[in-house]
């Protein structure tokens, strides 16, 4: 349910809404738009009578709320959803550039690249400290020893970090090092891991799952919203189709769409999404037209001896010349980088 | 087989080597590139020796063609194949902006239309006078009397025509009217229409069938330019995946992915790829950053009463703003509207 | 719109409510069940009122057909349909067995072949003479030498023959010489094709596309059923999806969808459905438990040697093994071999 | 890599052999089969040379383990695997039939349920205690208390209990209760989830991921094997494609396919899989007849008021009508139920 109050609405009389809401066995959660308190109360609906609520002081208007997300729709919050991080602001008018290797590997690598991407204009360094992999026997990453080079590196040039998080154990521990804390498209509907990171104060980047709709999505963006967490960007990789050309089937139709059903700011991973180098920057530059609010790409300065998905990281001049016309497009479509 | 002759080599040495080849039973076909003559030859290859079409007077090597398309790859002929339609070139600098009503529904109508695409910057009218539909009892099209009204639209505004051609036996028809080919996607495996027009001097458009392979559909177009037509553009059009969001999914990966493989121009339909009228401008503007040589749209002045497919027009005024985005967007990837 | 007779209505009520049907523009088709007639009435509604029709003489009820497909639905024809074709009726109790090979090659290999099925217990003999190849230079079959090849050697030994027609012109050509036209999966939307074969008195049938969901498959039966032709029988025979272990993804889900919703006989082809040897035998066993009334599977003597398709096509010793077990099973639900 | 011993190697050598290669960093795993000893050795091969193995005492035999999942596979393992579960060998000759209701609602609900199970002739009863859900809003089930009351309900009719355990801290929770651990479909690649099951003894149901291939699937069970627990039985679920008649599609060509490349049992859940009751026991006789080991299905008897899937689930009559057609079926391919 969506309860829009008056504007000016004292807010004795908004704490009180809130409190009756949540008596009558509801979770309440509150935001602000155009001068006016909304609350989303979510859960058993069977107990309130919304004729009822329109008739509480201070009640302009209460609404069904029809989709199934709730605080990650735009009925409920209006406005683009800014996320700080470091010295950028995520999902304003400035696109976000995060870049950096797939894997942590180790001191001169990180420092080498992390260089690079910084002078090239990225914001954020990402890299994995423990990596998900399909088969048991592969290189599972350096762990925390990883996370520290990653956060040297990142200082070092002015970056902030982002690195996955693949259990609810380990949210600590990537949290001390990192900015952001990445769900991988695997466990996107890991709700366990989902309900842990919705309990930090930490940015999330919620990756789409290889074979999830839109709206099962912005339902794993809820699990996390609806325990509190508000920094949820959303990112898309690509999905599984019968193609097999290309890795996976970047899906930028995501981009508009979720734009619009949302507040929430949408990322584009041009690098998994097509996993063939020549074909990154096409797909960036793509992503940026088609309104992302920003990209994460892999560079690796020596690509053809990394540990994985070598095939798909940019030379870090490659790198260079992409946010350079990402940057030109950002301006067509009233944006900078 | 692939046989690229010596620069400068005489023309009756040219013929000759051309002459051989055919004697050995194979198809041949030729095309020029770097001052080189190239000849593609198909067939059983099991009759000739490699080693002995080198030793050859005039050639320089001999090579497979390892993709089993032959005449649609750019190890055939690396040059950009740039078709002339009207007043433009397609394939070349300038990008391709084709734009019309789903159907022909009337004077009126085509006039209006015409009219205000050509003003925004279309050079190419679309429109259906003939169309496939999937159930027997929907509307089927005002046939030659709607290839009329959209020829002298066309006329009046310095436009030229694409439209469907659904069966072998109306493509006279067709070309009468038509200066482009329109093979819809349920017919892009249709190979006696393909046969058909493969022996007509129209440009082709290519639509890439719904679940085509990016492979399947360059065989398509392989299956034209061996009946003698090398004026093939492929579309883009989007393809099915389990995202029941949008329409289909406009699948932008294929465009980087075609121009590498292929020297034929790439045109995106984001109108039936996306299904949604106000992503249809987002999708333009990220085809053309990922590199396609022009775009395909559905506008409608009055798209809530059309006969088919009016959730997905754009309005003359949308896609006048459309034009203009693109246009930007071309410069950063150097090229023109 | 559904108009149902009262039981014992006599032939000229009858005979006029179908005039006065079509006389307000409709198509009209008609069926019998429990004793009562009824009209399946489909093309613009908007000129009659369903309530006067329930007023006219004889007229039991009127209701919406709400399904997109009308002849193709179990509401027009609640009965099974049967198809008699040679010594077989095909949806009766009786499963249909059809075998051959992928292509036509010669007399010796037909001959060979048709022996041996029939032998182990098949009744229809398939095999291609035209074939539709995804490239331009792979073998397109014998032709017309093959047709009359499988037709003497189906002769020799009590069988029908089904084969594949690609284009409209050759449907007189194909008839001459199969008593079951098939429509290939790749024409499954070439309407020119649906309408020739719908004007013919041939049994058809009617391959799912790759890519085609069951309401698109069953409005493609009911463009030929719109013509006329009520015998059509639909080959499900696997969908593209992300898996590719298996050649496709053979859909037996969509057995019990469409015996449910609609009344023609649904045939399985494993061979394509898998397109790996061992696997055709098992996945034609779960077909008949599934409840499909017959299967199609290529069978052949040699078939390391064959032109196409070699790896799926069975032993001869293979399908009698095959057929043995499946007429374990057809027992299980009622049926028979 | 496969080191197969000579038959009737003393114990001591074939302990030197294990020794020696895991002294050269490898992790082994050891396995009997015809009379012969066969370790497979994982991890970084190239501190070994082959040729080198191979003339070590006793050593018959070295190759490559060319699939990457290597305990998961025949080759490693040529016997089926046999997985003791209360009164019942899974993997055997005897079907496995388990049933219940999707979640545990209340005590009188899971009695009934047992009871007409037992009665029907399945063994293992199944129900979620702790349900995963796309919405954070959605009920989540019952907790311990659900566990305790299927534990008792299994026990007055002496049938086993699968239940799915959804993170890592509840593993022993569930452990308690339940004898056999489902890992649902969305957890498939929840390493920390598969690590934690695959340090237990109880035998694991591991659920196909919506859009997983199945080398993927077996490359999860090959996560929990690689652990410790040898004991896991896949589960066929459906897959996620574009067709939308049915919840999922059930890919029921994965039996012979996972039957082929992997000794572990195979169990069909076609409830998930279809979604729609009335196509269940069909599409379950389909998974017997193609060679399943065994069938998973919800059963309610009162569907209509279920809190979730009622849909899909059966009645005690249907459960039980489905089982007698299993059991014809079984025979058929020289299995009983």
């Amino acid at each position: 349910m969506l309860v829009v109050l008056k504007p000016q609405t004292p807010e004795a009389t908004v704490a009180d809404v809130g409190a009756r809401l949540r008596m009558a066995g509801l979770a309440v959660h509150r935001t602000e738009h155009d001068g006016r308190v909304r609350f989303a109360a979510v859960g058993d609906l069977g107990a309130i009578d919304p004729k009822q609520v329109e008739s509480w002081s201070g009640v302009e208007s209460v609404a069904k709320l029809s989709k199934p997300f709730k605080l990650a729709s735009r009925a409920f919050h209006p406005h683009d959803t800014v996320i700080s991080v470091g010295r950028i602001a995520i999902g304003g008018p400035q696109i976000a550039v995060m870049a950096g290797p797939c894997s942590v590997e180790g001191e001169e690598q990180m420092f080498t690249i992390a260089k690079a991407v910084a002078e090239a204009g990225a914001t954020v360094l990402r890299g994995g400290a423990f990596k998900p992999r399909t088969s048991p026997y592969a290189f599972q990453g350096l762990g925390e020893e990883g996370l520290k080079l990653m956060r040297r590196a990142a200082d070092a040039y002015g970056l902030a970090v982002v690195s996955e998080v693949m259990e609810p154990d380990m949210v600590p521990l990537l949290a001390r090092y990192s900015d952001i804390l990445q769900i991988g498209a695997r466990n996107m509907q890991n709700y366990a891991l989902l309900r842990v990171v919705g309990h930090t104060e930490k940015p999330i980047l919620l990756k789409r799952g290889l074979s999830s709709t839109i709206e099962e999505w912005l339902l794993s963006a809820e699990h996390i919203m609806a325990r509190g967490n508000r920094q949820v960007m959303l990112c898309e990789r690509g999905i599984r189709t019968f193609e097999t050309y290309t890795r996976n089937t970047l899906d930028l139709n995501a981009v508009p769409v979720v734009k619009e059903l949302s507040h929430l700011p949408v990322i584009v991973d041009p690098s998994h999404g097509v996993g063939i180098r020549n074909k990154v920057a096409p797909m960036a530059r793509a992503s940026i037209a088609a309104g992302a609010d920003g990209v994460i790409v892999e560079v690796h300065h020596d690509p053809d001896r990394v540990l994985s998905d070598g095939a798909q990281s940019l030379y870090p001049e490659q790198f260079a010349e992409m946010v350079k016309q990402i940057r030109t497009i950002a301006e067509v479509v009233g944006r900078t980088v």
